[in-house]
């Protein structure tokens, strides 16, 4: 069994070809500056060690989709005969509000309703339900699954999501916290319960997905019951570019100061700031480390700041939880910044975290999952690599095998 | 010795005259609707049980000031025999900005000061200014001292002050954390550790005064650390009306939705969100207890919310510090709710906190200083009615006898 994933941007389509069976994957690439002129695709085949890109010109997402069909069964890095070898495709959609709060079977229904949500991610749901009904026309006779961003959050209590807004604010315009990177949270969170031999439902876990992006999480038995991304993804930790939390009032004030309008400000806020805004040149965490070593005072500033922030994160869940039995850092940050993971976590021997310094610093993604705490802390820690695209596939395998009740329950294959 | 403390807003005046021999307030009083019709002095002497409401046409400050006189030295509410009596006045300053890391004896430099940073807080910098001015006038002979409600948190490392921000908002428009509630979190973290037996600088403390307004504060060896108003007051807890930390994407989404400008929008974020938002018609914590308990969801989920804030500060807090030897609550709320005290707190033995629940919940403000966590709590938990016109006072007397350094060294009254 063939499973294509498929991550549609306004101006990009990303796909990867799952082989179920051998449990691989055995194809990957992306069509890129589809209608904006110069695209292109790029396709690789890792098991052949295959990888080319072609210049197209690409002016929607239906011929995308065709050139994406094309590089899968014709030529070099052909990997099926035919598109009847795949027997789904799943579909990553940013918001689905409060009416997913898992993967679904895609119906004309679930792509209305995934359409009454696009104003709170205009920039990505729009994008989303045009691949999916580029898709949908392309093949037709297989099933469709939506997976969600924020789904595996939606278990968040009333007084987690709410903020102290007017409350019609909630009622008439869906203000509240949704939460995002669900699906790695998902995954390193059960897969930090089953490195302590346990079920997730036993556990109290904190996640902290540091990537580009930066988001933490509450885990509670299981259930995500708190995040620090909000309505939307510029809440929170800080992050390459978009500020985190702030006091809500600068927005106000720096628009008057600066003459601008509220989009304008939004941009600023989620393009100019984060490590970007501190240091003024750089949004890479490894260039920022490169350059504090060798004395820049701004980028030292930064890694101060970011990591202050994960640890003021930690202690919030911490409480939030009550007890905790791991804390777990994934994403390109957390799995390879043993500097970022130390400042984040050091000196709290207090609250039973101990870090085994010397393990935690030579400790990257590619050495895979490993305890960086040390034997008598009280709460493990860990490094786990993320593995989104493997929740992806299994979801997409559930639901089309009509298996899946929920994230708790389902027998996915990671949860050993 | 007689001490005048003057705290001037933009229609408004109150006054305090402090008896520095005896320990007392000797009178006290409010000037309203300065300047807006049907101005009023009200006029109270607490040692005579004296209390009295004039009518007068007020039409600026400096009259106010003169009728201040007037009650404090002639007719059935007279105090002194003459303003000679009054040794110095001191002046609450909302906005030190960066200068002032304390008190300060008044100059014409100080008044400069005060006056540049006035866009920081324009609804209050230049009240107090005019305060200031019209007190000068009427008592020029007399050393005046400003008390910032900003300095306490001048000692916040850079990297707890920033925000991820563009770093020219920073240099261009002083855009960071101030932090406010100085006087009260100085004076109930120094109680605490003279509570413990031991000095401030020695212990690590974190402070929650939940009044109308809110703030937490991380304090370390005495010195302010983190606080979670920010730029402005606006920031951080959830308030009586002011909506706290948000997703900063809000206030731009809302401006589009609703077509109002940002001054439009800071006001409903200021005045019309925080538990009042939630409740949809209370604001005073006691009224929404009662309602709660009479079965108003909407109010539930207010002490909900705010409970778990305030829980998730003092984690991320307990986290910054990595040691905590104290928590304390202050302020009317923080004083009187035992409700929100156990929801703040309860649940935490993990990590070293333990309240003794029905001693919490029978202790009230006019029970005075009281130990909440029960003996074998590693952290200790206070409720301590806070005194910020004490620190005031204290902070005069030590300015205009010229023993003042800063707040770790001088000897206040309440160390012991």
């Amino acid at each position: 069994m063939k499973i294509l994933a498929l991550n549609c941007g306004s101006s990009s389509l990303k796909y990867q070809l799952f082989d179920w069976t051998n449990k691989e994957v055995i194809a990957t690439g992306v069509v890129e500056r589809i209608g904006i002129g110069d695209s292109f695709i790029e396709h690789k085949v890792p098991t052949k060690d295959y990888k080319k890109k072609i210049k197209y010109a690409i002016d929607n997402h239906e011929t995308a989709i065709q050139w994406i069909i094309n590089a899968l069964t014709t030529g070099e890095g052909t990997v099926i005969e035919s598109m009847e070898e795949i027997s789904a495709v799943g579909h990553r959609v940013v918001h689905g509000g409060e009416q997913f709060n898992q993967s679904v079977l895609i119906t004309d229904d679930v792509i209305n309703h995934i359409g009454a949500v696009s104003h709170l991610a205009p920039l990505h749901n729009p994008a989303n339900l045009v691949g999916i009904r580029a898709a949908r026309t392309a093949m037709p006779k297989i099933p469709h699954v939506a997976i969600f961003d924020t789904a595996f959050h939606q278990s968040m209590p009333e007084h987690a999501y709410l903020y102290a807004l007017p409350y019609e604010w909630y009622k008439d315009f869906s203000v509240r916290r949704y939460g995002f990177h669900g699906t790695s949270h998902l995954y390193v969170s059960k897969r930090a319960a089953a490195l302590m031999g346990k079920n997730a439902n036993e556990c109290n876990i904190i996640t902290l997905h540091i990537g580009n992006g930066v988001s933490c999480a509450a885990i509670k038995k299981g259930l995500s019951i708190d995040t620090t991304m909000g309505f939307t993804p510029l809440a929170g930790a800080i992050m390459g570019t978009r500020c985190g939390d702030i006091d809500p009032a600068i927005p106000m004030f720096m628009m008057q100061r600066l003459d601008v309008g509220p989009r304008y400000m939004d941009n600023l806020l989620n393009k100019k700031s984060g490590v970007l805004g501190i240091t003024g040149k750089y949004t890479d965490r490894r260039d920022i480390e490169v350059a504090a070593e060798a004395g820049d005072s701004r980028c030292k500033l930064a890694i101060e700041m970011e990591a202050y922030k994960l640890r003021k994160s930690a202690g919030e869940y911490a409480f939030a939880l009550g007890s905790v039995d791991a804390i777990v850092f994934t994403a390109g940050v957390g799995e390879n910044s043993g500097l970022i993971r130390q400042k984040t976590l050091e000196g709290l021997e207090f609250f039973g975290i101990k870090i085994d310094k010397e393990k935690n610093m030579s400790t990257f993604s590619k050495h895979g999952e490993t305890e960086i705490s040390t034997p008598d802390s009280k709460v493990k820690v860990f490094m786990i690599p993320t593995n989104e695209e493997l929740v992806f596939v299994e979801d997409v395998v559930a639901i089309i095998q009509d298996q899946y009740e929920d994230h708790t329950k389902y027998p996915y294959t990671f949860l050993k």
